[in-house]
């Protein structure tokens, strides 16, 4: 049996920065064939980086695409390294994309992957599944590919794939089955969601069964807005035996020989199955030798604890928000919490203390434990701290207006919007704000005040999980013999909003405990009210919560993105009508 | 050749008020019976309203539209309207939505429309052609119908058929030749866009001869968040010729009596044309008489001149939006400028001057016209005026804090966003923010400053167009000898934004003359620089454009939703990634 030299190359490119990915993908080529690689792959639109959006509908963006896919080929054999098949994602058309009810059929945008050898484009293949749920609109953006691109690597036959394909049941991996080949490779742009990892593992192997081949699944790695991918890249072979598994989370170059079956079929012909064309190219009958020394072992990476995969995706979607929109610096406003707390250790962790800055807001409702956990945090983290007490500019709204009840609260949360702001103006810094899921949710925070930020590290996390979070990080700080970065004050305490006198967020919700569950069925779950009382939850606070989110909807239009880690964030995959009279009760 | 008296009920549902929506249908089928209709026919998704988005995945949703559906059947028997046939538009479903790669193929949500007779529902029939560009998703929510239902009623045969299918060539209209139908009903969501209009009547025309049949065209009227209906509703003869035609922008009852061929098929077997199946019912062979007297004749409205579209296409959206959120009444800054002043005339238009707050938010930096042009549009609308100086509330912040330059602008422009939202808070209005779309394409306003607030009136409106809207409206006002509402110096005046000394918009941006024409290129025709260069303008200012329209998206994430007026307005159609480094310059 042939042995190939995979390098599955996880790494982290940026939407629209074509020349840099590009040259991403020339760094670590060179890596791969340094390792000895005899066939190297990166993810899903490695090019033009992933999500496209719109950006797909600019005729410009996809022949620069187009353009950089060629010269990348070229520089590659220009840098040596024009003997190691290079699979690469890319966005191509043919036709202009479809954008309304005239489109031509069957023309459009392509989600693409093409394999670069010898200085050429010697295949490619157009996706074929499209996803259109969740986060993904594929539908909108690119026409199905129809056809099965089969290459010989080596003697092998190996099939190109991409991301979604392996998702559905039928099409390319029953095709590949069909085609006889031995390998598959699977280029992903796949997001992070909590225990995405648990599915993946079992879905490749499924599909591995399917094709009766081995499955060489790369995925993306890094945040881009909402979304973070977490990596998890693998190969199992036919028998669903996982050879190697790559760490979530950050870039690696997953290196491992496989065995695999000589190629049985011949070259060319017009072989159609399950409406698929198969469409076959030739690198090579014989492995050019492999540089490398013994046998190249890639090993498998185990999965962590929920608490530390969410924290690593928190951390790496913050700072890639912060540093591929190249901000020097965060700042966020401390209250002595447990949000801001978590939110700043998070920033700390992304950035490292020099680049965060937490200021605490005292007003004449602040205790005085807010002041002394607010300092403290900014002790045990070491990020820069400082005072901007908000009353003068309270008092002189109050002199020359006339406020009462929730307006003034309200006015306090944007006073300190408006300094927050006024700092990142003055200085550079960008804005974090800290609302948690679950405020969010129900619409408790002040629309231009606490929710005033360009990022938000807990957007897409329930409250319950945020203290479960600020736990773990600190048992795990102490597991390592570091400061546990959070005040047990912080987590301890009563949550409070702090904008009139012995105020707690028991009086205006639910306690958390009770609140979370119902959120969780009724936003993630799309439960509907006799749903959650189906399970167990007490009829009154349904209602009550209910209609608490269901008229939150244009305050949380109005927030700021953070990554995303659940089956439904707010933003792209939560949807819906700000005029809207439906009621679950009634 | 028989003749059946068509009623095309042309009204405004919300979404989400399944229970208001039915109330209207059965208060419009009795109008129209009292007009001695023998068919009546109202919207797409008549019952729960257009778009529903996410509300599709709620289970209870769906059921609560079937169950009204079929409860509108009884109620309108009971009503004394069992003789009637009325066709409206409900959400069906055949086992859960498709939210996962994992859905059943063919099973899902439906775009649904029901026949409604002798107190039961004798007919259905699913959308075939799903529209997913532009504003519509559907691909996302619905599953495709694969039948056409033709319904005889009083010895013609009636092909039923939903929006879209009228947009796409083949399908339902070339499957209603086929089946030799006479009339083909059409009943629609379809949104107003600039000269819509002048697209449907040739479009109608198109498919009335693909079908050899009249078509009934009804579409709903009103605003839904950015979208607005702007009915158009219409009847066309398989002739092309254009027999009744109701008014843009308000509800309207189009009654007409169509002469059509009696049914030449048998009712029953089993019928495939072009891969659709025929499916047939039946309510009658003979009609029974109209109570009506003589002919009904709906006439033929003529389209207006753009602005006035524009102009009504604005008010309604504004008022809809209002009125559906139920508040009360409105507030907005008036600065003396354009912008606030055609948003202050728009609103007084749409509610009355009662139910408009005007603030004047003088600095130190207003002239003086500014707050002699604010208090004249007041004069001259009666809307309620009132004056709130900012200067000690900035001056507050100036004393406590180190700020400069472009921060202190925005600090002016932030501490009117407080004083409007505290206004609101204490006193119930909805918050209107007034940036119009140059300004939004090219991030020219402060975040949480003059973004502030809960609906744009002009959020969809070049610069240029706003003053082409100004001129038109005090032009008009002064035809039907009424006061022309806006000061003429506001309009005259160069544009400032007032908040540092001697301020001009053309001290950051190029003429607006000169910054439209290559907005609209780029944001509408998703033209890349070469192609807006090819089209004449100066490649130095097409890159200054292009760069600030593109480093602009996060400040457009944030803002207010407003009426959609073009092809592409930011928000649902205009989707980019924040994180991108695509520039069209490089």
């Amino acid at each position: 049996m042939p042995t190939l030299r995979l390098a599955l190359c996880q790494v982290d490119p940026t939407v629209g920065d074509i020349t840099g990915n590009a040259g991403m993908v020339r760094a670590w080529a060179r890596r791969a064939a340094d390792a000895g690689a005899q066939l190297a792959l990166f993810p899903e639109l490695m090019l033009t980086g992933y999500p496209v959006e719109d950006l797909v509908f600019r005729r410009s963006f996809v022949a620069a695409s187009r353009e950089a896919l060629h010269r990348l080929a070229a520089d590659l054999a220009a840098d040596g390294l024009g003997d190691l098949p290079v699979l690469v994602g890319y966005l191509d058309a043919d036709g202009p994309p479809q954008v309304s009810a005239d489109a031509e059929p069957g023309k459009g945008a392509r989600n693409a992957a093409a394999l670069l050898h010898g200085g050429a484009v010697v295949a490619t293949y157009f996706k074929h599944h499209l996803p259109n749920y969740g986060v993904f609109d594929e539908d909108r953006y690119f026409v199905s590919g129809d056809a099965l691109t089969v290459v010989r690597i080596g003697g092998v036959d190996v099939a190109l794939t991409i991301c979604e394909d392996l998702w559905q049941a039928g099409g390319p991996f029953a095709v590949a089955r069909q085609a006889g080949v031995g390998l598959v490779l699977n280029i992903n742009g796949s997001p992070y969601e909590l225990n995405k990892d648990d599915i993946r593992l079992p879905l490749v192997r499924r599909r591995a069964a399917e094709a009766g081949a081995t499955i060489a699944y790369v995925n993306m790695v890094g945040g881009q807005d909402e979304l973070v991918y977490d990596g998890d890249s693998m190969i199992v072979d036919a028998n669903g035996t996982l050879l190697a598994r790559a760490p979530q989370f950050v870039e690696h170059l997953l290196v491992h020989d496989v065995e695999l079956p000589p190629a049985k079929e011949p070259v060319g012909g017009n072989e159609v199955a399950d409406d698929m064309r198969i469409v076959r190219a030739k690198v090579s009958d014989i492995l050019p030798p492999s540089p490398g020394d013994g046998v190249a072992v890639g090993g498998i990476i185990e999965p962590v604890a929920d608490e530390a995969e969410v924290w690593q995706a928190l951390v790496l979607g913050l700072r890639d928000y912060v540093d591929k929109n190249r901000f020097p610096s965060v700042v966020l406003g401390l209250s002595g919490g447990i949000d801001s707390a978590v939110s700043a250790a998070l920033a700390v962790d992304a950035l490292g203390p020099d680049r965060v800055v937490g200021v605490s807001l005292p007003s004449q409702h602040s205790s005085e434990h807010s002041r002394v956990d607010a300092e403290e945090l900014a002790k045990r983290t070491g990020l820069h701290f400082r005072i901007e007490p908000i009353q003068p500019m309270v008092d002189t709204f109050l002199a020359n207006m006339s406020l009462s009840g929730v307006t003034v609260e309200n006015l306090q949360a944007r006073v300190r919007g408006v300094i927050l702001m006024a700092l990142s103006n003055q200085e550079g810094h960008l804005v974090l704000t800290t609302g948690n899921k679950s405020e969010l949710a129900v619409g408790y925070s002040t629309l231009y005040g606490d929710s005033v930020g360009g990022y938000n590290p807990v957007k897409d996390v329930w409250k319950t999980l945020i203290w479960r979070l600020a736990k773990w990080r600190n048992a795990d700080a102490e597991r390592r013999g570091e400061t546990p970065p959070i005040p047990e004050s912080s987590i301890g305490k009563p949550p409070s909003a702090e904008l009139s006198p012995g105020q707690l967020d028991s009086d205006s919700l639910p306690e958390y405990d009770v609140l979370d569950p119902i959120l969780i069925g009724y936003v993630d779950g799309d439960l509907g009210r006799e749903g959650l009382v189906a399970s167990g939850h007490d009829p009154a606070i349904v209602d009550r919560v209910l209609r608490m989110v269901d008229t939150a909807e244009y305050k949380r239009r109005q927030s700021a993105p953070g990554t995303k880690i659940s089956m439904k964030a707010f933003g792209r995959d939560r949807r819906l009508p700000i005029t809207n009279r439906w009621r679950e009760d009634g």
